[in-house]
């Protein structure tokens, strides 16, 4: 017996087209569109179960949120939000599918790695969701394993160049792994920050009591981010593989990017909402107030924001993620007063991409086709999940959200869904809300109301990336 | 009394999706996509009153042609194909809206040009079409027609850099042009190459009796394409308006304009099939046969090729048209022997296009869905004519092509139905062929037989750039 | 019977060396250099007709000031200083060999330009002097005369994309007198803004009442002048020849030269004292004051000069001039109330080129070496003058300047010796002043007295650039 | 007692002049230069124990080779010309002060790399010599070591990015290192190779049986020169420090250095005759004799030599040092016999390196002066040796050159003075070949003699770096 619901009335935005539409969900996903008004349309009403008014809104493919970090272990804590409540913090947010990364731990194997995850997820999501996989120890065992991870649905990876002892990559497994994602269609996805040199500059700064939060954006140096980025993307030409870097924030590292982009190479870049509305002026606020908005790469001067704005209407970016990984003011963030460098480095957001990105709609800064690209069709489409997600087209999975372009609203951690004492928006004044969300044709949010329940969210095998070109 | 067709069974791409869907068309425009073989899709079987079987074909949207030159006059002759003939040929090609340049002569009106260009076209169009306008002479009554035109939809507007004394504007003139444009919503298209030092070159080669077509290429030398480019990039900066280069053909025009993109300006390229796909070596075939290549730009050497399918995967160049403008060998390019500047500007394309770039695909060198948006999609949204056309979505007018991906064909000028003596790709073989296209829902060639007429085509008033960022 | 003067004492700077040594004149020629107080030098004491103590103080080559205009007409009136005053000015700022620019008029040819050149300078001239040649009407007459030209001294012929209908020529004209200069060796010198633009510019700052001096600078915008240095760049790539651009004074006209000098081609860029050391600010003093800065290219605003400073310590710029076209503020500048564009263009300066540039070296910006190879060495080399001028060493003339780097000045109309009434940089304190100066041998300067005369000053004839590369 | 040599009738060539001048020696100085023929030149006639004829010849400074490696461990063997055979092959090229490289050992100080460096070197060599220090360990104590040397005349230091295990810094030791030098005045010179990076293809190569000769000049990428150029041009950048780049090879790795210099950073490159003349050709030679060539950075193809020889003429590249470090084909070069890795890093060149470049001369890709720029002033004004060494000019140390400039020659091993059992120039013809050679104005090589002694050259003390802009 097929469930039918039908969005009626809105204006259906995808990356690529913007109609007035109906949109017919049937078991799950979307059956068909059809001009508002039309025979067709209009014939639906009848026979479906469920009619969603969408008049006077837009009717959009749910975020998908490719970078997040729930219960994720960092500097002797775990992030606040786990995958129950940062996924329903998603949900809330308009987001439907996220792709969290797995941890290998060093010394152990991806798999290991990969179990962990599954068991901190399972049957706790309230939206669908994917894994990358954190390499952290790339030699001859773990190369196998992510031929075999590739072919399970696991199919990009990621490296840092940054958190010696942690995390850290040299630059010759780091071209290993490159070497072979070029073979098993996997891709690497890089942490681009020069991680010795910051090492050394972070022991002066605090050897000089320079130990404040604001301390972490200068050590963390824009030349140090770009280096990296320009380092990796070299590794990767070598390598004959393609490259897509995490949180890029400096206007430097943006330059690599277009540079390499405009010689045709496979080079993709990703910025955060964090980067493009706070600046080091967050990280200098008073009081250890900073610590807020200590995360890695860090917030950069404000004159930065307009280069990240520009290399997202040029393409020179292609994704807009949160790096959602947040921690309590109180007890977390604060295991780093008096030495910044122990600060938990990362911020909540999972919940304010989408409602930020459609602010820079609001602002002129893209145009609402570029926003659902950004932030839906494009992460989609790079990390394998197309198009199951991020799009409105018949077949694809109904993960819709009706989206009120007018609503007024005041970001604030009082009302905000995230399991995390603050907001790094605190106050800030939106245009623009989530009214109704639906995951795979069910109703997750109704009308500002969750309806949605952990265990609803299901795992998603990805393929490769579809992005290349 | 509302009039159903169904297109079942293929996949329908589009500059953003693909989809196993069929395609409802009602009264002349897209009704509804319904995924293939869902209960909606199968509910339209009863009351359609024509079907057509896209089975194992693809379903994509009616190509844009944004650059042709029918019956036009250049050095003392016209262009061989007429509406009437260039829209035939067009259709069969699975080009269903063309945008023709209407010329204004020298010392009269835009009106009177654009009234001449409504009579050569009127009735006699098989697809749709609109004009652009050549001003051939900016002066204080032509920039207030300018506005005019944009208000009735003639919205962009092309000046050259090249043929001083025909249609050459001087640079303070293109400052004019395009203040007026960034006022009034107009796009300013470039035909960049240094006309007055071209001119030199042309003397000189003539008096060397360096005559034979091929120095037709070397004359208008890389650097003058580029040179051209960047000049009119900064005019458009100082005007503060964008600018849609035509034709580019070097390899150092395409840097420029990615250079112009990196820094986030409204810079737009175009190239044409024959650059992609011919080269100086076709301009050197002797027995005069060169002049059949010869057309402004000029073709590059082999390696240009290169960096033009580049730009295309990059989005540095935007869009693919034709320019087309034939004349025969017989009699009209005859007219440059002994002297290749007296050979009229031009090729014969109109009908190849979808195909050539189709053969892009098959190539590996663009995705099936960036074939739809260079060739449907970006045309369309750059000149004012989206959502109506370049996109299969509900709304849109119905004109809709079944491409055979797998049929192999040979061109050649005693099958093509342009009217012209030669093709200038004579013999090349291609997998993937038009098999039927609709226009506004009506068909016009049905399974590779004509079924179109004159007078079907509409005048279709152009929106301003949609395309801007 | 020779006459010999020894200079004893001073630290001899040259553009590539500095060494304390004595320098030996005899006849109007540098005849040795010794070390200080070696037995060599020690031997000349006695023989000596002249000995100058130059101890504490430095000794360098006269300054080659390569870009002034003397007598020169402009706007209906002409530059205030003549050979006599000029030259005489020159000497007082330790410049002992100026090139200044002969004028062909529209429909007379070349020769005819000269020869009135050559009648204002004949015996007037207190130091050495030559001529560059503006070539206001590129023809085949004028194209013949070039090679005549070069080969009788006058190896370096001024262009102007800028001033239409005045020195104006178009890219035609420009191309082939840069072909011919491949041919015959001269050195085309560009004036490289676009004039044709400007003028709409212009015209629409005043129609729309902005007539102010300040408007001189928006109108004349700094993309006019890069566009036209790229510009001229390529055709002088297409010419296969050399190219100078004068008085450089945008970054971004720096960055054209920078990337064609990367690429290896022999491009050259020269700046003036008021770009490094004037700006904008200047231009918008209130009580019409802004005229007395009036030239073109025109002052930029303050940060452009930074982009100067690096341009010579890169040399990406080659050559230091002063594009001395000095008219009073009374009764000439005045010529333009109410119209900026009536202003004549120029602006005093001859007399403190080198005081300006040594204030270079005081402020860190340049080094001793730089700062003679900039103002003397390169000038010399660029237009054929070396090594007769612009080093010191066995066999050059002996233009020598004892300078005392420890002086303290401050600039002053009421002090300088050019004739206007107006300094650009009065009450600016400069540390540095020309104590003495010998012209072939003769004293013109004597710490701080004129003893030169007019006529003394030869002309010479000049060969070819000696700075390709 | 004063002994006085005159060297007469040649071209006097420095890097800035060319003059008909004779030269005075007094007591191992030049104490005075004057014109051939005046008085001043013909008084020394008398007065001179020695009078040198250089009739139709260059008179030109010594050579200062910059990078050499005498005695030098590598890979278990030694480089096969010690101090005394080497100094004596450089004075026979015409060089006449070298800077070897200290090395200081693992876990030892710099003072004793020094000191054994001494110890090699004292009373052995046949012209004057200097250090640099290689750092192979990076710490607190050597770090503070650094500011002795600087102070006690070795000012630079030469840090890896390649051969990780044996020279290589991370990028933390050499941001540390760098700081170091921008506050105590010395200058960082790198090898720029990902050497983490090249190792991984090392052993691939090595793992698939590419072992011959030819794969060295594979795995060491031309991007992985780029690479490390890029990223050790940033950490100077955030130390604040000066850098030069040793041997580089790759025309990528200059563009880098080029893009370096045009933000007026102080950034420099050397390269190396056998880049400038050889190429992957020769390390491909059958039967091992590829292993003659094998140097890192490698070979490269060879259309990178037109790249470097711009460099040279844009100076992008500064100083042309030879990297001398020969290791004989016979018992050294073999070792690397079926397994590239192993064969002993380093080509001999110190004889030659004067004389090809003179070829460059010849050829037209460099003028005379830059000839002696590069070869002589530069590597003098770079390390601080300047103006003791690589000029003429009084006061300069009489190490002077006389230089035929038509004499023929045949490279050969058979003829050669480096003690080691090929060239690599074995049989190219020359024009062009040192005569005679002073050192400190005694007779080195006197008419094709060499009349030098081990221990007539001095250790010399350097200052800091004089080329800073």
């Amino acid at each position: 017996m097929v469930s039918r619901t039908v969005v009626r009335g809105g204006l259906v935005i995808t990356a690529a087209d913007e109609m007035h539409a109906d949109v017919l969900v049937e078991d799950g996903r979307v059956a068909a569109l059809a001009a508002h008004g039309s025979p067709s349309a209009d014939s639906w009403g009848g026979s479906a179960d469920h009619t969603i008014d969408a008049t006077g809104k837009y009717v959009i493919p749910g975020g998908v949120d490719a970078h997040t970090h729930l219960d994720f272990p960092f500097g002797g804590t775990f992030s606040s939000d786990n995958f129950e409540t940062g996924t329903r913090a998603a949900a809330w947010g308009g987001t439907t599918t996220l792709v969290d990364f797995a941890v290998q731990s060093r010394g152990k194997s991806l798999r290991a790695g990969l179990d962990t995850w599954h068991a901190k997820s399972d049957a706790q999501c309230a939206i669908d969701y994917a894994f990358h996989m954190i390499l952290s120890d790339v030699n001859e065992h773990t190369l196998k394993e992510m031929d075999l991870l590739v072919a399970e649905g696991v199919t990009s990876f990621k490296l840092f160049t940054a958190y010696p002892g942690v995390f850290y990559s040299d630059d010759g497994q780091i071209l290993r792994a490159m070497q072979r994602s070029a073979d098993n269609g996997g891709l690497v996805m890089m942490h681009a920050e020069n991680g010795i040199a910051i090492d050394v500059l972070v022991e002066q700064a605090l050897a000089e009591g320079r130990t404040d939060p604001r301390y972490h954006g200068e050590v963390r140096h824009v030349l140090l981010e770009a280096e990296a980025t320009h380092r990796t993307i070299q590794l990767a030409r070598v390598a004959g593989a393609p490259l897509y870097v995490v949180h890029v924030s400096a206007e430097e590292a943006v330059a690599e990017i277009a540079q390499a982009r405009d010689k045709g190479l496979n080079v993709f870049g990703e910025t955060c909402p964090q980067y493009l509305f706070l600046s080091t002026d967050n990280l200098a606020e008073p009081d250890f107030e900073g610590a807020k908005y200590v995360c890695s790469t860090p917030l950069r001067p404000r004159e930065h924001q307009a280069a990240l704005w520009r290399g997202l209407r040029t393409n020179d970016l292609q994704v807009v993620s949160t790096d959602h990984c947040p921690f309590c003011f109180q007890g977390q963030k604060e295991l780093g007063r008096g030495d910044f460098s122990k600060i938990p480095n990362g911020m909540p957001g999972i919940e304010n991409r989408m409602d930020l990105l459609h602010q820079g709609v609001v602002e002129g800064r893209i145009s609402r086709r570029r926003w659902i690209e950004i932030a839906c069709a494009s992460p989609a489409r790079m990390f394998g999940l197309y198009p199951k997600k991020g799009t409105i087209a018949p077949g694809a999975d109904a993960d819709l959200v009706v989206y009120d372009p007018t609503a007024e609203q005041t970001v604030s951690a009082e009302t905000h869904h995230m399991n995390v004492d603050y907001s790094a928006y605190e106050g800030k004044r939106l245009t623009g809300q989530v009214e109704t969300v639906l995951s795979r044709g069910e109703l997750v949010i109704d009308r500002r109301k969750f309806t949605g329940r952990a265990g609803h969210g299901q795992y998603i095998p990805r393929g490769t990336c579809q992005y290349l070109i």
